[in-house]
């Protein structure tokens, strides 16, 4: 009997090949035909699991942000403090600087398209209700004050990530793990008066 | 006679075109025949003027900024607020929405690339130097105050321009000019005590 993959898990793993490939020569060079090889497969075989190139790049997108959502969520299951749960998500390592770069290259595909306008919104709003949830369990451990707002902190709190790490990918070798989570600690604490447990 | 053309105003020109074709349709479906039929010349011409894609892209990314930057400095020249001139950099027009769009799709070019990488750099490190100055006038009008250190707040600043331009950029409408406004000004209050004069 042939091994049967999983459709989805099939998709995943060309979705790590496009995340990788659009890491090591930028989105503008990415074609089919190098997924394919790389995927050690065939064109006709990407295409029987992507209609298209964009199709591909969304898809791609998606995983990305699905697995640093999933992370987000198992900090909060396992109650790690807002701190460590936002450092898991800054570009610190190989992994985390490829997801943001990823981030980035979607950002800069075209606003006309529909799909793309959608998959933006999408990413953005997932991000904002998960960042709300973990606002409104730091306010219950008494990590953030007990009159934080959850729904207007979780946008500043996606602003401080956001803005962090932008400048971290331009510029890694200035952006040593500490120097960012310094800044990330003293933004926290100036715009959402978070306060990390002592120890963490 | 024939019209000379400046050759800095020519590749200023290209630049242009290339910047509006990576906001129609993103950096990856760019080619230097869609540059040069925009530009309305041939692909030699083009290739006169940039011997590769990747040093087209160098350059439109360069030109971006430095357009950012002029603005920047006019606005300290004319004694503008830390707020006001900030506020013209954030996307809020079809103009300044494109320049944040160029300077994503730029961020998801291929990091391996030593030339992408060493205008990431110059372009964080400008930003940086002219935001310093921003904040050393803004420490003398009394807008910021008297003991805001410019080089560690300049870092600070980037992060919440930025951050907010990522949010904005994937959900347009949701952010019309006034949300931008009120959460830079709540933020550069929280995070650099900046309070802008009253009447801006």
């Amino acid at each position: 009997m042939p091994i049967v993959v999983d459709h989805d898990e099939r998709r995943l793993q060309v979705a790590a090949v496009v995340e990788q490939l659009v890491y090591e020569a930028g989105i503008e060079g990415l074609t089919i035909r190098d997924v394919a090889r790389r995927a050690k497969c065939s064109t006709s075989v990407v295409s029987h699991y992507f209609t298209s190139k964009l199709e591909l790049l969304i898809f791609t997108h998606r995983a990305v942000r699905n697995r640093a959502e999933r992370r987000l969520l198992d900090g909060l299951e396992q109650g790690r403090s807002l701190q460590s749960s936002i450092e898991s998500l800054l570009p610190m390592s190989d992994e985390t600087w490829r997801e943001w770069h990823t981030w980035f290259a979607f950002w800069g595909m075209a606003p006309a398209e529909p799909t793309v306008n959608q998959e933006w919104q999408a990413g953005t709003a997932d991000a904002n209700s998960i960042f709300v949830r973990l606002l409104e369990a730091a306010r219950q451990s008494g990590e953030a004050p007990a009159d934080l707002d959850p729904v207007t902190g979780s946008v500043k709190l996606q602003v401080v990530i956001n803005g962090i790490a932008t400048l971290v990918s331009q510029d890694r070798a200035g952006w040593p793990g500490e120097r960012q989570k310094s800044l990330l600690r003293e933004m926290l604490a100036a715009t959402l008066g978070i306060v990390p447990p002592v120890g963490r």
